[in-house]
C-alpha cells in the first residue's frame, strides 16, 4: 500500500520537479496538488505554465488543483506533504499541516534552523531525524516538519562530509556558479544575465555558512552541536539553466593526499543497502581535466548524485575541487522525496 | 614627435583591440601590422575578420599586412612592437626584434617568468623594469622584451597591492569566472558554453599563483625577490564575451576592516601625474550589493580599471571581494600599450 | 534657447534610453523626469535600477522624480513630453498632457492606430504630421499625440520605402528575430530563453501587419489612406540584448534586380540637410555575406541606422534581404526624439 | 539475426549521435567505428571527445577505432555504413564501401543530388529507394549510396508532405532558426554567437531550395521528377545548442483553411504499421500559442517528431506556422538510421 502523499506549491519549478519525480514513485501515490487561490479549482494541466522539458505526467493532467489549506479534504488521507512553497508562506503554512497531523518534508528555509527541527541530507545525519519527537513534543504536534537545506549548501556538504570522517575539517572556503533556475521561473530576466554574470545572491552566503555547520554537527541529548570548522562562501549567478557548481578548497585536520579524499568520497555510499528509490551514488568523480561541467554532467545518477572533479593538492590549505550538483533535482525536490524515502523506511 | 609602432599577430582578437587603441594615440604612429603568411600581403580590411563591435579604424584599412619579420622594410623606423603571438611563436620571434633594437612589449606568456625579463604593471612594479639593463647586458640586444602577466592574474594584483602595502599579504584563495573572449576568438566553441561553463583553463591557475609572485616581489641587486605569500586559483570559462569575474579571499598580515581595505584600493591611484594616455583610476569601487557585473562594468575607465565590489568581512581570513576586468583590455592589449606609455615616459 | 522637455516612464528600460540621448541634447533641455508613485519623491538615481552599459548622466542623478500628473509644478514650462509609458496607462494619461498643452511623442502603442493621430517615422511620412491640426480641432488640445510605430515595424518600414517609391509594393513577408530587451527589463525571463527561442511576441504580428500600411499610407483631406500592399509577419523572441533581425522577402509592382535595390537603399537620405541632432542615415549597407549581426552592428549610426545585408534575387518574389535595428535606440526612445527633432525644425 | 553496421566519421557530433541510436538497436549490430588517422587504433573512449548529455554506451567504450578503409577487416561482416562524413571525404570514400557491396546510408550532401541516388524521407518518398537498381546498374556496385537530406529541409518537407497531398502546393517562404550544433562541434565559436546572431549559413538556402524538389519529386521511368512548386529561404544560426525551428509560409494550390492543414498534419502517420524502431509520429502538435520552443521541445518523439505549432491564416499565403526539429537526431542520424530500417524491412 502506497502512502498518499501531497505537494504545497504545486505549479512552480521546485513543484514540478517534486511531480515528476513523484507521479510514478514505487512507495508514493501523488493524490493532492496545492497552489495559490488564483489557480485552485482548475485541472492541474490548465493551472500550470509546465516549464521541464520532459512531459507533464499523464495522471496529474486532469487533478483539480486546491489551496493549501490542510483541512480541505483532498488532505484528509495524505500522510506527507512536500513543500515548495516560498519562505514567508511556508512560515505560515508548513506549521498548520503538522498540527493536522502531516509529516511536512520541506525544500523551504523558514524552518530549517530551528533548534527542534531537523534539517537533513540522509547520507550526512539521518540521525537528526530524531529531532522530531522533541519538536512533536515541544509544539504539541502529531505530525512535524523536516527540512533539507538549501541547494549549495547540499552539495558541499556531501563532498564535505566523507572529508570530516576521515581526515577532519578546519576551514573551507566556496564559490559557487549557480543556475538560474534557483532563482525561480521569474527569478533573473534575461536582460540581467545573458553574456553577463551576477556576483550575488541574497541571503545565499549565509545559509551556506550557517546550514552546514548544522547538518554536519552532532546530534546530543536532543539538540544539534555545530561542527567546529569555518566555512566561507562567495555566491554568482550564471547563465546556466540547471547545475550549480562549486569551487572548493579544504583545509582539514590531519594530512590528506588528494588521492586519498578521492577514495574517501567515491568509497561513500552510507544508504546503498537501502535501495531507496530516488537514492543514487551520492559522490560520482570524473577523471577528465575538465569536468564536471553542467550541461554534460548534471543528469548523473538521475540528477542525484554529486559529480566531482579537478581534485588536486592546494597551495594553501589541503586539497581543492569542484562539484556540480542538479539544483532543483538533488538540491531541492529530490533532496526531500530522498528524506521522506529514508524517513518511510526507517520510522514508519 | 611620435614614436613608430607596430603590431605582431594584428589580425587576431587581441591583435585587433592593439589596434583599437594604438589607431589615434598620441605617443604612438601606428604604421606597421605583421601577421602570418596567410595574411602578408593583403589589406589589413581584407586579411582580417573584424570581430569588434566598435569599427575598425579608417587608418588601418588599406595598411598592407607583412609578415613577422623584423628585417622587413616596413619594421625598419619602428621603435616599439606590440606582441599579442601565441605563445610558441613569441618564443622565437620576440628575441629576433629585440636583437634588432625593437622594444618589444609583449602580452604573451613566453618569456614572462624569464629572471632577466620584466614582468609589469606599471602601477605595481614599475620599477622591475629597471631589469632590461641587465636583459641587454646578459643577451647582448640592443632592443628588450618588456612583458605584461596573465589577464587574471593583472586583475588581482592590481587589487592586492594596495592591499599588501598597507597591511601585508599572508594567503589569497581566487575563483575567477573569465569570458570566453580570454580564450581567443576560435577558443570556446558555443557547443562548450551555451547552458553551461568549463571549470577549467589549461595552465591558468599556475600563472595565476606564479606571476602574482613576481609582480608583487621586490628588485634587488638586479634580482626579483619573489613576495612571500601564497595564492591559490580555481579558474572558470563562463558564458560571458568579455570581461573576467573575480571572487577573492584575502588574508593580511596585520589586522584590517573591509572599510580600510576599501579606502586603500579607493586612494590607490599611483600613476594619476603622469598623463599616460590609456592610464585610467586603476581601482573604482561599486557599492551596489551586485555589482561588478561583467556587461554592465567592463567599460568603465575604458576598460582600464578594475571594478571592485562587494568588499566585506570573511568568517575565516580578513576580507573577502569581487573584481572585474575587461580582459582583452585592461588584461591585455592595454597592459601592454600602457606599459610602453610609462616606459617612454620615464626611459625615453 | 532649449526647449523644456520631460519624460513619462522614466525609470524603465525605453526611459532609460530616453535620457541617455536627452541629457545633452542640442535643442531640448530635460528637466522633468516622471513615474510611477513608487519612484516620485526620490532622486532619480535612488529610485532606479540603471540597466545601461553606459554610465547614468551626471545631470539627472539627483533630478527628483515626480508623477505622471502634467499638472505637478514640474511639468510647468515643459512643452514636450516623451512617453515610455505602458499601453495602458498611455491610454489614459497622454490625452491628460495634450489637453494641458504638451505635445506628446509617444512610443507608446494606445494611439497609433487613431485616425486623427500622426504615427510618423520622419524619413518615411514626415507629412503625416498635418494631422495634428485635425486632432486638435476634434479633440479641443491645446498639445497632441504624435507616436511613433512598434520597433519591429519602424526596421521593415524604413528599408521597403525606397524600395516602393522606386518600384512599388505588392507582398511582403517578414520572420523576425528580436531581442529580449524589446519586452521590458523583466519581460523574458532568463529561464524561457537560455538555449532556446520563443516563436511568438504578443501583438507583433499584428502591429506590423496594420501600422506598416499607416506608415507608407497617403496623406488625403486630412486622412490617412493606407498602402495597398500585404504584409505577413511570423515573429520570434531570441536570446540576443539589444538588435531586431528581419529575414524580409519583397515583391515589387515592377521589376527590379536586386542591384537596383540596394541602390535605391543607398540613396535614401531624406532628412540629410536638415541637420537634427539624433539623425543617422537610415540605412547603412554591409556587402560581408553574413552581417547584419546584432552585437556587431547594432550600434552603427550611434543606434540610429537600420543595417542592412543579403541584398539577394528571391526565386519567388523579386528580392529578400536582412535588416537590422537597434530596438530601443531606433525603434523605440530614439524615434520618439527624432520626430520631436523634426517637428521643432519644421513647426516651431 | 542482427545486421551488422558501421559508423563513418564516428567521434563527431552526428556520429556520437549514430552510436546513441545504435548502440542497442534491435535491427542492427554495431560492430564497427571508423574515423580519421588520427583517432585509428585507439579505444572509441579514448579517441572521443563525447559531447552529449548522454553517457557513452558502455558497449562502444573499448572498440577500437579503425580507419575509413572498406578493406579493413572490421569491415568484413558489416553489411550497412552510416556516413556521418564531412562533404568531400564523403565524395571520395563513400563510393569505395558502395563498391565493396556496403549500403551505405549517408547523412553528407555529396551525393544526394545526383540521379541515380535516392534521397529519401521514408514518410516522403520511400519509393525513391527503387533508384537503387539504377545506380547498382549504372556504377556496376554491389553494395549502393542512399542519402538523407539536409536537417533544415526534413523539417520543412514532412510539414509539407501531408499539405501538398492534400491541397498541392505552390510557394514556399521559409526563415530558419538553426541552433550551433548543425555546424558540428567547433563550427561556431561562442565568441560568434553570444548576444548574437549569424543570418547566414553557407549552401544551406541552396540545399533546401532544391532537395525539397527531388524530395517531393515523383518517380517516373527510373528519374525523379521533381516537384513542380517554388521554395524560397533565408536561413539564420542561433544561440540554441539543439533544434532548428523554421516559420514557414505556405501557398497552395487549393484553398485551405487552417484547421484543414492542421488536420492533415496530424493524420500524417503512413508508416505507422511498420513498427520501424527509430519511428515516431512525425508530426506532433502542440496547441499552445508560444509552442513550439526547441528546448521545450525538441526531445518529443525521442527527437524523431517535428513538432508545430501556430497553425494560422496567412494575409497573403494560404497558412503560416511554425516547426521545429532536434536537428542532430531527425535532421541527421536519426534520419539515416530510419532509411536503413525502413530499406532492411521493405527489400532485404
Amino acid at each position: 500500500m502506497k502512502i498518499k502523499v501531497g505537494v504545497l506549491g504545486a505549479t512552480g519549478m521546485v513543484g514540478q520537479r517534486f511531480i515528476q519525480f513523484l507521479a510514478e514513485h514505487p512507495m508514493f501515490e501523488l493524490t493532492t496538488l496545492a497552489a495559490s487561490e488564483r489557480s485552485a479549482g482548475k485541472k492541474y494541466s490548465e493551472a500550470t505554465n509546465w516549464y521541464l522539458d520532459v512531459e507533464m505526467p499523464e495522471k496529474v493532467r486532469d487533478l483539480i488543483v486546491t489551496t493549501t489549506d490542510p483541512k480541505n479534504k483532498e488532505f484528509e488521507d495524505v500522510d506527507i506533504v512536500f513543500s515548495a512553497l516560498p519562505s514567508d508562506l511556508a512560515k505560515k503554512l508548513e506549521p498548520e499541516f503538522a498540527k493536522e497531523g502531516k509529516l511536512v518534508f520541506s525544500n523551504a528555509s523558514a524552518y530549517r534552523m530551528e533548534e527542534d527541527v531537523p534539517l537533513v541530507i540522509p547520507e550526512v545525519n539521518a540521525d537528526h531525524l530524531e529531532l522530531i519527537e522533541i519538536q512533536r513534543k515541544k509544539r504539541g504536534w502529531d505530525g512535524a516538519i523536516i527540512t533539507n537545506p538549501n541547494c549549495s549548501t547540499i552539495c558541499a556538504v556531501i563532498t564535505l562530509k566523507p572529508i570530516m570522517d576521515k581526515f577532519g575539517l578546519e576551514s573551507v572556503f566556496i564559490a559557487t556558479l549557480q543556475a538560474v533556475s534557483g532563482a525561480g521561473y521569474n527569478g533573473v530576466p534575461s536582460m540581467a544575465i545573458l553574456d553577463n554574470l551576477i556576483p550575488y545572491i541574497k541571503n545565499e552566503e549565509e545559509k551556506m555558512q550557517t546550514e552546514s555547520l548544522k547538518l554536519l554537527g552532532t546530534l546530543k541529548d536532543g539538540k544539534v552541536e555545530f561542527a567546529n570548522f569555518k566555512l566561507s562562501a562567495s555566491c554568482n549567478r550564471v547563465p546556466v539553466i540547471d547545475g550549480h557548481t562549486e569551487c572548493i578548497f579544504v583545509k582539514t585536520k590531519e594530512e590528506a593526499e588528494p588521492e586519498e579524499i578521492k577514495e574517501a568520497m567515491d568509497k561513500f555510499d552510507p544508504l546503498k543497502d537501502l535501495n531507496l528509490p530516488t537514492y543514487a551514488k551520492p559522490i560520482v568523480i570524473k577523471e577528465e581535466s575538465d569536468r564536471p561541467q553542467p550541461r554534460l554532467d548534471r543528469n548523473i545518477g538521475n540528477g542525484m548524485s554529486i559529480v566531482v572533479g579537478r581534485i588536486r593538492k592546494d597551495p594553501i590549505f589541503t586539497v581543492k575541487y569542484v562539484a556540480l550538483e542538479h539544483n532543483t533535482i538533488r538540491g531541492a525536490a529530490g533532496a526531500s522525496i530522498l528524506n521522506a524515502e529514508y524517513f518511510v523506511k526507517k520510522y514508519l
